[in-house]
């Protein structure tokens, strides 16, 4: 496990203990005969995030008939899936940094990170097929392939003004919160879980999907590299609008941001601007508003848990998660 | 179905018949709500190829019990996997045209190349999951993530000039006769042919496969625009060394061709002048011969196949492929 990952989970050492297999498994999985190749999706894996996805799978699974051995390996998928898609995202902002690191498409060039994305992709459904049911496998093809389409609508809503703030929650539903919602929901169903719980945990995924994207949005607004581990304003500069610009938009009465944003590329000077006018038309507070609403839900269904100690780890790892400054 | 195709099968009514249902399960898998999506995907299906692979699957399922309504779902599969692969090739080697037409990648840019070949690839996943068997499933994985591999491997080699013809030959092994190997597989054992007969009948599509990929190299050196549908020495430009080239070098003597490889790019006269070293030191005459063992085997199998009707449609189709003019 990196460093990131193992300080971020200190608090919980069983919880550690097993996201540090799931890493292992991970590791595991990308095993190729060509050494450049491994080396690459290695350094991809070590440098990788927090282990999210797979904790909250890990944690969700606890809520019922907890088996390590039949979760590890799916939490480890969800991950590399995971991965996979970022490495492609990548390419497509043709980002320099992910996680304070340099991006596989910066480092590698475009043709490997296509190519690795595809491979880890295609390896992942390998380990599906061994690991679970036909139905669960539809169930992360369908995920899948949501994010792709979420992604299509963002690319092909650049430098677009009037993309209204339902689009934008669909979007966002499409390309972070599925794959949240998806890995509560594998935790407790191959858990045994019941039906209601299994509703009940998917909806914890969910919500905390919807506010950590809307953060994350946010904070190209109003972060600085050092804390998000990106450039600020890069997905403004690319024309991708979200939700702050978005609400902004709506009060921009004297169109001084309708003019700005016409402009064909945007300057540094410009971005700076568009932040300025974003933050004085509200838009800024507004996308705080929306992402604790969000994140309201998220303590709601968790309050409806059972009483175990992983209903308060996930109390506190949401509360680490969404309730951050920005 | 396109008219290439219409044409293509225009001897083999039956056969044709069943690659139009193919082709409109294509159509059917890649609809979604945004339409400019669907049309991109629409019109990569229609100035599609020739449905070889779904041709040799279903060729191969008359060898069995033949069933239709089984087949074709998997057909459909096989070829819009193949389509994401080319979708995702185009982008790495920045190919303006594919089958004599604009790539995905050229007309509507890189970003919507990766997005529509992950949607396709997810999608495909998601039709299977629905068609067949985990086991199944695992299979067409493996294959993907060896043309990933195969693929990696080229570029990773490119500008090398040591890359021996067994090496290359693993390459295409795992970039395109695997594809065609599984094809015929698949048709086979879903219409539960004999074990034996599987196996024949995969060895077939490997070897035509092969044959397949080296004719195309080789026309790389020697066809047209019009005969081959994209540039000539489009291969040799991007650093891709294959079977001519790789012959040559082992009797570059005078080290001519050593030398000229060893620029860090080629102009049009230096791809002309590679061309003209590469016949002259035999490579294509080579690389013909080696194309022409692969054939033979391809024929070899064939004629150990059961007599019926699919077996001279076999025959002929692999004559149709293999000994073309190059």
């Amino acid at each position: 496990m990196n460093n990131t990952a193992f300080k971020f989970w200190e608090k919980y050492p069983s919880l550690r203990s097993d996201l540090g297999e799931v890493h292992e498994l991970m590791k595991d999985t990308i095993k190729v005969r060509d050494k450049d190749t491994e080396e690459i999706l290695l350094d991809m894996i070590d440098s990788g995030g927090k282990l999210l996805r797979p904790a909250f799978l890990l944690l969700c699974g606890k809520f019922g008939k907890y088996s390590k051995k039949k979760l590890a390996p799916l939490a480890a998928v969800i991950e590399l899936l995971h991965m996979s898609t970022l490495v492609h995202d990548d390419i497509i902002d043709d980002a320099p940094l992910r996680r304070g690191k340099q991006t596989v498409q910066a480092s590698k060039g475009k043709t490997n990170a296509v190519l690795l994305g595809d491979f880890l992709f295609a390896r992942c459904f390998m380990l599906l097929s061994e690991k679970t049911s036909m139905k669960f496998m539809r169930l992360v093809a369908k995920v899948i392939s949501q994010i792709c389409l979420g992604e299509m609508e963002q690319f092909s809503s650049k430098y677009q003004q009037n993309v209204s703030p339902r689009k934008y929650l669909k979007r966002i539903s499409a390309k972070t919160a599925a794959l949240f919602s998806l890995s509560c929901y594998i935790g407790a169903i191959e858990s045994k879980c019941n039906p209601k719980l299994i509703a009940n945990l998917s909806k914890v995924g969910f919500n905390t999907g919807m506010a950590f994207q809307i953060i994350d949005d946010i904070l190209d607004y109003s972060g600085s590299v050092d804390l998000v581990g990106k450039a600020v304003g890069h997905d403004l500069e690319q024309g991708i609008f979200t939700i702050p610009l978005i609400y902004a938009l709506k009060t921009d009465k004297n169109k001084e941001l309708t003019h700005l944003l016409s402009k064909s590329s945007y300057s540094k000077e410009d971005v700076s601007a568009i932040i300025q006018l974003t933050r004085e038309a509200g838009g800024i507070k507004r996308a705080q508003t929306l992402a604790e609403k969000y994140t309201k839900k998220a303590f709601h269904y968790i309050d409806m848990l059972p009483e175990k100690e992983e209903k308060n780890i996930m109390r506190e790892l949401v509360e680490k998660l969404l309730i951050r400054k920005y």
